[in-house]
């Protein structure tokens, strides 16, 4: 039997953090690995309490097709949640925020397309582009963000800008004001789009994050959020918020894809969010969150001072992101970590081009911290075997 | 801003049947238009005790993110479901069968690759394909199915022939036994892939189809199914069965689009479905339908016989197929039956190319026998006011 691949086949590969998920899968393994939100934070009596609710009023609604935009009352919510003005129209529910960036590559890419997207940048990003073809143009970045000079230099004829400025996948970086000031002035000048991407935003320990890029230049951008950090991932109910000249080609792209995200999740959750249920539920996350990086970073220090080894202090978000010394690869320390049951991900897999082997991202929500304290010291164990 | 569209987001329409379905959204129109499934047949209480079940003793894996090919228990039961030998390892659970359309296209056709389709066949086929810039090829279709003489004329070079064989969405034929064995002889001798959608099989009336056309060369089809019509749309849960070779591809599309399909609906049909639900369930819809499409069948025939207006006598699913006389133009009529307060949809959209004016598809699932009797007399009155 003849089965011919398009060509855009032959460039999609497996993701490596989920083959890597399936090799930590062992029992008694300690993963800061995967972006698995903490499931204690899963709301599972107000979820039940709302299936019941949802069900009982509205069962034939819920259960039926509905349209491709969302359900309104979701819509409603996700523009009143945003702190610039939106209009409920300009929203699309999508299944994930993963399903936001496919339907963005249908729209925007071609082949060939230059995409700039930050060093390093989100690896789900990068899968969803690439069968659309893109040219991955890779800007530098440092802690503060986008290297406005390097972004200059690389947008001409750029299709857009994919950024994360909050506590960023994989680095947990947060872009500054300053840099989101002179990021936004330059693609208003530039005439570059930006496609900005926000589902750790709600996630901060200290102090809210500066405001979003697309709060500064509404139709420069396009927005995606996600429910998957704040309620659960396994509704699979993410977000964006379109320019209104755009919105009806994503619209589109939705209808084509999926006919709509599943009506019976998105008034479970509209029903979750009545009542102000999110400004009490988050915080609790945000708590658990930081004593947990705080026992990463407390368990980094005892274990891992003074070998060369640097790391990051997230103001919020699931990651910290770790420099080995130049020359080691973390790849190849991997299987030697998962022997002594702790795992993670190496950074080689986030970066579009010249990836920095030297790198890794740790994931501090899954783990508790007594396990984060024991899987540190592990990991430093064959860190430090390994060191150059 | 300078948002520039991809090439492929040009040929990107709004489905005519969604907007058709905005405009008879207003209230007491009878509608034959959307292919909704009667409310009736969903089992909201089922679905409440499964909602309590999961999420009191799997909560939190309920919630979390989850693998990409699907719940296991619930693809062990699609493979068991099914009446030839299938691995699970071959079933991937998609968001809605749409989604499985979404993914074979990304995976099987390039920019200009000739893709067969039945004349008339499935819109949203054709809205889930055209992203991805196929050449349609219309092969000449019959109340029995597809001509294989005409398949034989233009498979040359192309990359699948789509084919729906069950109470087709749009005319309501199933194709016959011998047309079966004549395509999978053919197409198995000219090394031409299927791409075989089946959501409507389970919906016969007095008598199964014919066996699946993946049955008969597994390795040469991709099969496609759906709980929308026999559970309920709104959870939005389809899958695909496809040869090993194929399945890793699939399966990277399907990480890409969305990661995974929802993991709390999965594992609340997968509950629902125990111990031999559907056996019990499929039955009522089965007894439902039949009478509703005799309605509308004795309502056609009292107030359309001797117009020269021709329909079809569907074996299940939802749909029946009107053909007008010759010169009579259904788009025109329905701005008309919308006055009247009955809806359809005009046939023209159903056809990839040299499209039949002259048709339109009657859903007689929706609406209920009294509402099927009074919609048909007020739809043979705007026909027959508007005969040649």
């Amino acid at each position: 039997m003849q089965w011919q691949l398009a060509e855009r086949a032959q460039r999609m590969n497996p993701s490596v953090i989920r083959e890597i998920l399936k090799v930590t899968e062992k029992p008694g393994i300690i993963s800061f690995a995967g972006g698995l939100p903490s499931p204690k934070t899963f709301p599972v009596q107000a979820f039940a309490a709302a299936c019941a609710t949802v069900l009982k009023n509205d069962g034939p609604a819920a259960l039926q097709y509905a349209a491709s935009e969302g359900f309104p009352a979701l819509r409603e919510w996700v523009a009143n949640s945003l702190p610039w003005k939106v209009d409920p129209a300009q929203v699309l529910i999508t299944t994930g925020s993963q399903q936001a960036l496919d339907l963005i590559a249908k729209i925007l890419i071609d082949k060939g397309s230059r995409v700039l997207v930050e060093t390093p940048t989100y690896l789900g990003a990068l899968q969803a582009f690439t069968p659309m073809e893109p040219e991955f143009v890779s800007i530098a970045s440092d802690a503060e963000g986008i290297d406005v000079g390097d972004l200059r230099a690389k947008a001409q004829g750029a299709r857009f800008l994919y950024v994360l400025p909050n506590f960023q996948n994989p680095t947990g970086n947060t872009m500054s004001e300053a840099r989101r000031a002179a990021l936004s002035a330059a693609a208003a000048q530039l005439g570059l789009p930006i496609v900005e991407d926000n589902p750790y935003g709600d996630l901060w320990f200290d102090a809210p994050p500066p405001a979003p890029l697309a709060a500064r230049n509404p139709e420069g951008c396009i927005y995606m959020g996600s429910f998957s950090k704040t309620l659960a991932p396994g509704l699979r109910l993410g977000f964006l918020v379109a320019p209104k000249a755009l919105y009806p080609k994503l619209l589109q792209a939705k209808q084509a894809a999926d006919l709509h995200t599943p009506s019976f999740n998105q008034r479970m959750v509209a029903e979750v969010l009545k009542d102000g249920f999110i400004d009490r539920h988050v915080p609790t996350i945000r708590a658990l969150y930081k004593a947990q990086r705080d026992a990463m970073l407390a368990a980094l220090e005892k274990n891992l001072a003074g070998t060369g080894v640097q790391w990051n202090m997230p103001d919020g978000g699931m990651f910290l992101w770790v420099k080995l010394p130049v020359g080691m690869d973390a790849a190849a320390l991997l299987p030697k970590a998962v022997e002594r049951n702790v795992a993670f991900v190496p950074g080689a897999a986030f970066y579009s081009d010249s990836e920095q082997k030297n790198t890794l991202r740790l994931s501090f929500v899954t783990a508790s911290s007594e396990q984060i304290n024991e899987g540190v010291a592990a990991l430093a164990q064959v860190i430090k075997a390994n060191l150059p």
